[in-house]
């Protein structure tokens, strides 16, 4: 087992250590060999013969030498490591690489979508692109660990489900022994259910969506955080709950991956002190007055709209960040509770960070006879989601709850142009790790 | 928002606090009613007058009241809520249930499968059946945090696959778009893949199996738990870490989830010093010696065998759990390392627990020209598996991993006799929440 990780380096100075990974650059000046050794901690600089002319960019290796302290004008103020470097004894090849399609070691690799995503297993190495994916990694570990401080119960959603009743169209359909089943769009029937077994709870799921699109903003698989609760007095304490959620995040991503931050970003992100919240129709008149837009009578914010209320929510209320409420009952799904106090509009959310929507959620109908009513209503056929209505016919206390994408918010906290760029393996129309359309080409 | 816990309440002695949750039972003697309430902490007596008699099982309810110590000789110690109750004041009922099938107050059910099932939003609420995703939960949660303390990185996992090149047989197939696409059976190449990036990496992931069958070990749809790391110096190492991960789970049980074990098992979980390890010919020379059944030509062992070694294994070695090593090359996936010291065997394994097989791991070839010698012996189609090929053409360090289920283990640990029982919304051949047969009868 290796022992000797890059980022500890400092501490064995002038100490003989042995260290693996890849080699992620030579320079070969005939007589001495520098070689970068990159691990998953980091990178450092090896120093030697002849015997390191034989390395090639991804081969495997494994070297025994001594920390050594730069003279003072060679330190790399750069890397973590710049004051050190290896001085190779001995250097053995665990795997040898094949050379490659094109340089990884760039800070920016400046390829094509296509050619990254066909080449992800290689790209994904590149320290700017995997530490994406460490900043994934961090988003949904402090969803977790954020809601587990407020009591909530994590659960595992399936994603086999027997009907389509929340979305109906861009649902994948799964050949299921004798039947036809479908691929989740999200665990919302199933947290529901939950919030009547154990009050609070989340789920980091998978969630999957036949989006007939190529947009820059959508995946046909995505990681998605959803929480839902009981026992609220008011729908505010939903909102207060997502708030709290996010901003939980960005303290936590502020404090655990700044360095992987730093490659996309030049600070911090800025956490505002208090999100604003205002209507949809409050939204669209300041739209309007802001740019003589008038989307007044729309139900949803249009892309532009969506970032001109974030620039007006920055300008006025010094917050990146904006909620937009009481969306049209029409353009939410039949379970969402319509405001008593503003009929025709419900108790629902979207959140909207950076110009584009990061999560949406709301207050849910807890009463059976409510939703029945609501699904009659849009021919919702529901004798297959038994378990959900179950769970109303024996007491649900009044719920509610929220969702967002891992992907997406990624994707617009490291501002990366398409939402592919924050997937390890993404997903779309053409692309199942390889390009569809010309393997099935190439193979006819 | 809710702000007391049934499990707060020892500390607000004399103090009113309001308390909500659902109606667990009701003894009314017409003057005095009592009620047990419970919420997703624990169950509480409150007593009260002729108000409580409205209220039925289920009801969700809100009640506010006195926290008063019982006398004495009214202390019921099989509760943690046992010294006190709570004397009621005012009640509100939040939502009304509807009668129930059946009563799920109960320690024990005693429910058919099929009824466990059909109304399973209800039978979920029973304090013992919520306790097995407690449990469940716990399982997930410190198998992150062992592995984190290893500097493991999580990732998300596909469920969309564009091949079968793993097993073949078994296997989900989606309508995607215009192509055919598959259901991840396991998220192994995708870990593969992340060595080549992280080292280390682990994943908590659904896995789909069209199993053809209806036995007690098996669903369609499980939530595994998946390891895999680089850098090997010798494949007990993932062994070690395999040994490592579980024993590190059950001290973590019997710490956090101790009172919700006690549901199901006299003791606290049993945990072995080491786990013995031997080759499956050994194994089978036992099972042969001990019972006379001779399957010693077999490449795997039967349930029965399964049970019998690990009976050996507690009577000789004190551990309830075994590592099984070297299962024949045939039987085993194509990337499976063979051991160049006793060819046509692999360096493979199987952790078996209380008489079943928990876990599955080994170390993989990592040498692409020996992958695909393999591949093609066995006539696995490799060509959609580009992602997969392209981490070991450029650079892997010898690795391997291991899986398991976290429904087996909970089955096992617990000692259920049926997995469904031990998966919130399991899936089988006839089940996707609903009866499939029954629902397809009475809608033709």
């Amino acid at each position: 087992m290796k022992t000797v990780f890059v980022k500890d380096l400092l501490n064995h100075a002038d100490e003989e250590v042995e260290l693996r990974g890849w080699v992620h650059t030579k320079r070969d000046h005939k007589k001495v060999v520098f070689v970068d050794l990159r691990d998953s901690t980091g990178i450092v600089q090896i120093v030697g013969g002849t015997d390191l002319s034989e390395l090639s960019p991804e081969d495997v290796i494994s070297i025994t030498g001594t920390v050594k302290k730069r003279p003072d004008h060679m330190i790399n103020k750069n890397i973590p490591t710049g004051s050190i470097e290896i001085e190779a004894k001995k250097v053995d090849i665990l795997s040898k690489s094949e050379p490659l399609p094109f340089e990884i070691n760039k800070e920016d690799l400046n390829l094509t979508l296509p050619t990254l995503l066909d080449f992800r297993s290689l790209t994904l190495r590149n320290p700017k692109i995997s530490s994406i994916f460490k900043i994934q990694e961090a988003v949904i570990e402090v969803f977790r660990k954020g809601l587990k401080e407020k009591d909530f119960t994590e659960f595992q959603a399936p994603v086999i489900i027997p009907q389509t009743a929340e979305g109906g169209a861009e649902v994948f359909e799964v050949q299921y022994f004798n039947y036809t089943a479908y691929l989740a769009q999200s665990p919302q029937f199933y947290k529901q259910i939950l919030v009547g077994v154990f009050e609070k709870v989340f789920t980091v799921n998978k969630t999957l969506r036949a989006e007939p699109s190529m947009t820059t903003r959508h995946l046909a698989e995505a990681t998605t955080l959803d929480a839902e609760f009981g026992f609220i007095d008011s729908w505010d304490e939903i909102m207060d709950m997502a708030e709290y959620i996010i901003l939980f995040i960005f303290e936590s991503l502020n404090k655990t991956v700044s360095e992987e931050l730093m490659h996309f970003r030049k600070d911090l992100i800025n956490i505002p002190k208090k999100i604003p919240r205002i209507k949809l129709r409050e939204a669209q008149e300041i739209i309007f007055n802001r740019t003589g837009r008038d989307n007044r009578s729309e139900p949803d914010l249009e892309p532009d709209d969506e970032r001109e209320i974030c620039k007006w929510a920055m300008e006025e209320k010094n917050s990146e960040l904006i909620f937009i409420t009481h969306y049209p009952v029409e353009k939410r799904p039949f379970y969402t509770f319509e405001d008593p106090e503003d009929p025709g509009y419900t108790l629902s959310f979207d959140l909207l960070g950076y110009g584009i929507e990061w999560l949406t959620g709301g207050q849910r109908i807890n009463k059976l006879d409510t939703l029945l009513e609501n699904a009659k209503k849009r021919n919702i056929d529901i004798k297959k989601s038994e378990l959900y209505l179950q769970a109303f016919r024996y007491g649900m206390p009044p719920e509610g709850g929220f969702s967002f994408g891992s992907e997406r918010i990624v994707m617009s906290i490291l501002g990366l142009l398409n939402i592919r760029e924050a997937t390890l393996f993404p997903r779309d129309m053409e692309r199942i790790d390889v390009h569809l359309p010309t393997l099935y080409k190439k193979t006819e």
